[in-house]
């Protein structure tokens, strides 16, 4: 019930400044101050309840990570989770992705983590996919040159799309796992989805793409 | 048995002349003049017992087909089929992949077929394997601008390899299923290997991938 009741979202995420940033269009292309390093920079595009974008953190303490939300009632699970695990290179950003730019200008942000993006199955929604080129030039807007995204999804018929999206716009597929848990990928972190999903038996997906040497 | 007998391959190979291109070599830019038509010319690299190549054939009379086969003992078996098929568009070659370039020019091909390639897991045999570079710049040599390769495989390995060393030799990634037989891709010509491994219940993987304009 709590979790759909916005003013008393809104409120608590207004108690942690530390963990969610404020006003990120005061940060542009000053990121390190906020973490108070020079270490790099991940960000995840729909971090939704925050378990893979914490457990990161905690398992890489020398990269920075903030993930990125929409949803209000969404993103307090993730603040609890950050409350709980109580370190300092991860934060979260309550904002619409297709207004990154606001936020990040070029060389900001070292990697872009996409995982279980909405699929958007009908054609005619093709536009609001996370891997729709205008997405994939707004990623390339605010990444070092030469930047990667990593990609996971459970949904077929998205990852075939991405495929072809990634190719036509000249990214590298660097890794490409069609069923990632029966991979020798090492380290992989779960996200609520992935738990959700592989447990009921489906594939999980999984692709490493990166922006062309200019 | 009889397939293993090479000399009694060979011998039935040179009976049909009209099918196995006896020297490809004296062709080399000249291919209409064997079909005797100015249709465009698919080939298969791997062809096995040809089925593909030949239903295919049949189904599409104004495209040219040819079957290449290093084996005389599996490409007897692609004859026997032809001949029973007795249609003029579909004919066979028992040489190396590796020599394409002996045959065939640039121009001279419209479209490579690879179907179910023998997928040598090993790293230290990728060289070998159908869509590694070398083979990819083979294919370019002879292909016309913007040519295309459509690959069918089962196995899991190859394609995942095959998709990343498509994108890094610049090739556009135009069409991909991860489950050929649940997908709405239509008129589907099924290969031998592809008839006994999706029975067995394994997905089958296809692309068709694109050189990029000049
Ligand atoms: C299917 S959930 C996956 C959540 C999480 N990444 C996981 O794997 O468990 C997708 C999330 O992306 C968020 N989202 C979708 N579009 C977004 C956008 N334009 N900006 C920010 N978040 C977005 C949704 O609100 C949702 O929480
Ligand atoms: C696994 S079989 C698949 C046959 C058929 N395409 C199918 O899908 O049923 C691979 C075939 O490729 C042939 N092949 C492998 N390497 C080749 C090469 N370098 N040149 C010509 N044929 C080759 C093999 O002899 C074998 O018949």
């Amino acid at each position: 019930m709590r979790l759909r009741n916005k003013p008393w979202a809104s409120e608590k995420l207004n108690e942690y400044p530390q963990y969610v940033i404020a006003r990120p269009e005061d940060h542009k292309g000053n990121w390190k101050e906020v973490f108070g390093n020079l270490n790099p920079l991940h960000i995840e595009v729909g971090t939704g309840k925050g378990q893979f974008v914490t457990e990161m953190a905690k398992a890489n303490p020398d990269t920075n990570y903030i993930g990125i939300e929409l949803y209000e009632s969404v993103i307090v699970s993730a603040l609890d989770r950050i409350i709980e695990a109580d370190i300092p290179n991860v934060k979260l950003m309550n904002v619409d992705a297709k207004d990154l730019k606001e936020y990040f200008q070029k060389d900001d942000v070292d990697r872009v983590y996409l995982n279980f993006s909405d699929p958007w199955p009908k054609n005619r929604h093709e536009k609001r996919r996370l891997t729709y080129k205008t997405f994939l030039k707004l990623y390339e807007d605010i990444l070092v040159d030469e930047g990667e995204i990593h990609f996971k999804t459970d949904n077929q018929g998205l990852f075939e799309y991405s495929l072809q999206s990634f190719s036509h716009y000249g990214l590298l597929l660097n890794y490409v796992s069609l069923d990632l848990h029966n991979s020798d990928f090492e380290g992989n972190i779960m996200t609520e989805y992935e738990e959700k999903f592989s447990s009921k038996g489906q594939r999980i997906y999984r692709s490493e793409v990166q922006y062309p040497q200019k």
